[in-house]
C-alpha cells in the first residue's frame, strides 16, 4: 500500500470513528426517556411563566418548561395516557407540555382572560372557561385546534364562565357568573353542541365543582348565602339551594377577591368546605347536604384536601395565617396536627394512594413533602415562587 | 491517487455506509417507545400462560408476554409509575412485566399455590397471599427479592391466606381461611413486621376486600351467613358481623368452588354484592351495611363492577348464564339493559373515567369494548381464551 493509500484508509477509519461517536450520541438522544408516567406531575412557578416537572417515586425534579405566559391562578389537566399536561393560564394561554421530553408541544392564546379548564372523560377534548370573551372554547386534545366555540350569551349579554368540569357522560358543565345559570354542554358532535340551561340558580355564582365521584355539581354564590346544587344523575330535577349557612356571612366580601371552590373535598361521607370569611371548616353530609359540624381552624381556610382514603383532611389558610397547615382527623372532626411548612402556603396535592402530600411554600421557594402518617418531612423540591401542584393521577379522576 | 488508494477510500466509504445503516437501525431499536403509561393494561390469556398488553386510547393490542406459568385465577397490580405489571399466578409464580418494552423483567415461583397479591401504598413492596405454604411473602417491587416472610400460623397450624390488600397507612391486611382470623401486618420495617390479629371472625372466610375508598375491610364467610367487617379507621373496635342475609343461603356450596369477593362494588352510597347461589344482586347501605334492596338478575352474579362515577353497575354471571351481562341503573336499582357479549364472559374492566368498558368473552377469543353511555360496541381485541382485564389506573386506587 502506498503512503497515500494508507493515508486515505486512515482518513476513512478516522471518519468512521467520528461518525460512530456522533451516531452513538444521536442514538442516546433519540432514545428519549422510556419511563412510566403514573408518578409525574408539575409545579407551577407562577411568577416565572414556567412549570417544573417532578416525579414522586423518588421525589425529584426532572425538568422544566418555560414561556407559558401569565400563570396566576394557573391550573392543569392531563392527557389520558399521562404524558401531556394542559396548562390553563390567566392570560387565555393554553399550553400542551410533553412531560417525558420536558418540552412545549404547542401554545395558543385562545382568549383575553381565562379561568381554568377541563378534559373530556374520553380524553379527546380540552375545554377552557373564559372571562373575556365570556364563554367556553373547546379544542382537540391532540392538535389544540378549535373544534367548538360556545359563547355564554344569556338575554343578549355575554357572561364570564367559571366552574368548568367534565361529566362521566362526555359532556361539560359550567356556570355563567353574570347570568346566574348552570349549563350542560353535550359536545358528542362538536359542530352541533346541545346545551341544557338551568337559569336562576342565584346571584353571582363564582365557582363550581363536582363532588361525590362527579355526581353532584355545586356552585358557590357570591351574591347570597348557600350553594346551588345540580344532581347530574337527575338534571331534570333542577337546581336546588343547599347549606344556607354557607356563603357571604355577616360581611360580604369585595367581588374583586374571587374565592374558589376547588377547596371542597369529600371524606368519610361528608363534604368539607372552607367557610367564607370565617376561621372555620364547614362539614356537611354528602347525601343530604345537612350541616354536620363546624370545625374551628387556625385562619380562613383556602384549600381543604382529603387524603385519598378520606382519613385526614389537610387545610391551608389565607393571609396572614398562610404559613400554617392543619390536619383534620376525619372520624373525630377535630384538628389533630398543626404544621408550619413556611411562608405563603399556596397549594397541597396528595400522591394517588396518599403516602405523600406535597405543599408549595411560595415565599420559601420550596415544595415540601410530608408523610401524612408520621408527619415527617420526606424531602423538598426547589421551585421559584411555587403555586399549584398537579399530579398525572388526576387523569384517572372525574372532575380533576 | 493510485487505484489502490482509491479502492481503500471506496472501501472506507462503503464501510461507513454499512455502519451508518447499522447504527441508524440500532438507534431506532435503542429508542424504545417513549409513551405515556396511563392508558395501558393487560388481558390475561389464561390457557396460554401469556398476557396481552393493550392501550385504551385507541383500543389496540400493543404486545404480548408469555412464559408466565399457570394463570388460572391470575390477577395483577401495577407499579407506581404505571410502567410495570406484577402478575400473580395460581402456581405461586410472581412475574414483573415491562409494559412499554413488552418483556418479562423477572419471574420467580415463590410458593406452591398462591391466590393473588397487592402492592403497598408507596409502591415499594409486593405482597403475595399463599395457600401452600400458608402465609404472606413480601418482595421488593424493584428487584423481586424477598424482604419478609409472614407465615400464617395460628394455634400451631398454617392457614391458607386470602383477601390480601394494602392499606392507606402502608400496611397489608389479609384473612386466614382455616383459622378464621383477620391480620393487619405493618411492614414499615420489613425485618420486624408488627402484626395485629383479629381472631374468631367466623367460619372459613373465603375472601376479603376493602370498600369505601379502602376504609372498610370485609371478609366473606363460607361456613356461615353474613360478612365479617373490620373498620380500618378504628381497628380497636374489632370485627363485627354484618348483612346476616348474605352467605351460604339455603344450600351450602361445595368448598372446592371458591367464590371471590372482588365482585363487590360501591356506587351511589350503596354496596352491591353478588348473592351467593341466588339470581340476585344484594344492595346494602355502605354506612350501616343495612340491606337496601335485592335486585333480581339473569343468573348467579360473579362480578358487579361500578362505572367510575357510580351511575351504573355492570354484572356478569356464572355458567350456564355466562353469555350475558346486565347493566343496573343505580338511582332506580333496576336492570336497565341486557347484553350478550358472547360465550363465557369472565371479567369486566372500566377505563378510569368510565368512557369504555372492556369485557372478556373467553370462548369467543375476544375482548369486546362498549361505550357504557350508548351501549354501542366500540371495537374488539383478539385474545386467546381471555380472562382477567387490568388497567394501569389501578395503581392510583387503594385496594386494586
Amino acid at each position: 500500500m502506498t503512503s497515500r493509500a494508507r493515508r486515505a484508509a486512515r482518513l476513512g477509519m478516522k471518519s468512521l470513528l467520528v461518525l460512530f461517536l456522533f451516531l452513538a450520541v444521536a442514538a442516546s438522544a433519540m432514545a428519549g426517556t422510556v419511563r412510566g408516567t403514573g408518578d409525574l406531575g408539575i409545579v407551577v412557578e407562577r411568577a416565572s411563566g414556567r412549570v417544573v416537572i417532578i416525579e414522586h417515586s423518588h421525589r425529584s425534579r426532572i425538568g422544566a418548561v418555560d414561556g407559558l405566559g401569565d400563570l396566576s391562578h394557573a391550573s392543569a389537566v392531563f392527557s389520558r395516557d399521562g404524558r401531556f399536561a394542559y396548562v390553563f393560564g390567566r392570560d387565555g394561554g393554553l399550553s400542551k407540555i410533553d412531560l417525558i421530553e420536558a418540552k412545549l408541544v404547542r401554545r395558543i392564546v385562545q382568549a383575553g382572560n381565562a379561568i381554568g379548564g377541563a378534559i373530556s372523560a374520553d380524553g379527546r377534548l380540552i375545554a377552557v372557561s373564559n372571562y373575556e370573551p365570556g364563554g367556553v372554547k373547546i379544542f382537540d386534545a391532540e392538535s389544540l385546534d378549535l373544534v367548538a366555540d360556545l359563547p355564554a350569551e344569556s338575554n343578549g349579554q355575554r357572561s364570564k364562565v367559571v366552574g368548568l368540569v367534565e361529566t362521566a357522560d362526555g359532556a361539560f358543565v359550567y356556570t355563567l357568573y353574570d347570568a346566574g345559570e348552570i349549563w350542560i354542554a353535550d359536545v358528542a358532535e362538536p359542530a352541533r353542541p346541545a346545551i341544557r340551561k338551568f337559569p336562576g340558580i342565584g346571584a353571582f355564582p363564582y365557582d363550581g365543582v363536582t363532588v361525590d365521584g362527579g355526581r353532584s355539581y355545586v356552585a358557590g354564590l357570591f351574591g347570597e348565602d348557600g350553594l346551588a346544587l345540580l344532581d347530574l344523575w337527575r338534571p331534570e330535577a333542577g337546581v336546588r339551594r343547599v347549606l344556607s349557612g354557607y356563603g357571604r356571612g355577616e360581611e360580604p366580601l369585595p367581588v374583586y377577591k374571587m374565592p374558589h371552590l376547588e377547596g371542597v373535598t369529600v371524606a368519610g361521607g361528608n363534604v368539607f368546605l372552607p367557610a367564607v370569611g370565617r376561621h372555620e371548616l364547614l362539614v356537611a353530609d354528602v347525601r343530604t347536604w345537612a350541616e354536620v359540624a363546624r370545625i374551628p381552624v387556625h385562619g380562613q381556610p383556602v384549600f381543604a384536601v382529603a387524603r385519598p382514603d378520606g382519613r385526614q383532611v389537610w387545610v391551608n389558610f389565607a393571609h396572614p395565617h398562610n404559613d400554617t397547615v392543619q390536619v383534620i382527623d376525619v372520624p373525630s372532626l377535630k384538628v389533630a396536627h398543626t404544621l408550619r411548612p413556611g411562608k405563603a402556603v399556596m397549594h397541597l396535592e396528595f400522591t394517588p394512594k396518599g403516602d405523600q402530600v406535597w405543599i408549595s411554600a411560595r415565599d420559601e421557594d420550596l415544595v415540601r413533602i410530608y408523610d401524612p402518617r408520621t408527619l415527617a418531612e420526606l424531602g423538598a423540591i426547589a421551585a421559584e415562587k411555587p403555586s399549584g401542584i398537579f399530579f398525572t393521577a388526576r387523569a384517572t379522576r372525574l372532575g380533576y
